[in-house]
């Protein structure tokens, strides 16, 4: 379990669980790469992450319940799952993703996922469907809760066409 | 000047700069306490952070940008100032304040101000003025720009009489 937290503040408390410098890129990877796997989590990572500092990451979000591990099957390779407060840091990477683009110099082929999802406050504003949108994706994906109007198109659908419109410079 | 990044993910960028456990809390210090001087920060802390912490802190959040320290002047205290990018994190508090909230317990004193602000993403979807009228406000403490709209209530004073209204049990 984990220790007590510093003080009683909101803040406070999501800065203990995802405030280092790995636990919100391993999350990012599972979340907008669909990573489930360490291998793969270990060798796709663009920031080289090393071996033992996912390996303690991992750990760490399975012990503060923003993921689970099932057991794998002898000759298969263990899976990692988001939970329900895993999905939930999907504002705090539009946050951040943002605020990475507006004040720091990022690969715009990289950005271009979060240039759509959150431009500025202003673009989350008038699109918080979006984010929601793909909330529900990740519960679909990880949880196996159906998408509450599988009607409509998926967000991540409607990301990639904006994705190969600004590639293809339209 | 910053190292070079990890990558040029525009996550990776943020949490390179706020990704650790103690300047997200002196940030939010400064943005939610108008904390502007180092004993204040020092010993108004709720977390307990220690003097070299905080004072590693304020230098590296100066040296990324997000503060500036103005001279003091003999017998004064030297001041700290949020620049545009220190101000722009607070969409990223919001974020974490409402995943802590919702996902960790937290005393409700200490919480009652991001429940006002960000209760859940719709909350915050259904309020992005609260948000942006914050920033305003800091604009005009910390960079002495004029409110766009001075006859409009403050979204700080908003927020204190939702205080108000929940602490008398209205």
């Amino acid at each position: 379990m984990p220790a007590q937290p510093r003080s009683g503040c909101a803040i406070n408390a999501a800065v203990e669980v995802l405030g280092d410098n790995w636990s919100l890129i391993v999350l990012r990877d599972i979340i907008f790469g669909n990573r489930r796997h360490f291998r793969e989590l270990l060798t796709c990572n663009d920031e080289g992450i090393a071996s033992n500092v996912l390996a303690s990451r991992l750990r760490k979000l399975i012990d503060e319940g923003l993921l689970t591990k099932a057991e794998a099957a002898r000759g298969q390779r263990a899976q990692y799952t988001l939970t329900e407060a895993g999905i939930q840091t999907l504002p705090v990477m539009v946050a951040l993703g943002t605020w990475g683009m507006t004040h720091r110099e990022t690969s715009p082929e990289l950005t271009i996922r979060s240039r759509t999802m959150a431009d500025d406050p202003q673009t989350m504003a008038d699109d918080p469907q979006l984010v929601a949108g793909l909330m529900d994706e990740l519960r679909e994906t990880h949880l196996g809760v159906p998408r509450p109007n599988p009607d409509e198109p998926r967000s991540s659908e409607r990301l990639q066409a904006a994705y190969e419109a600004e590639i293809s410079g339209s």
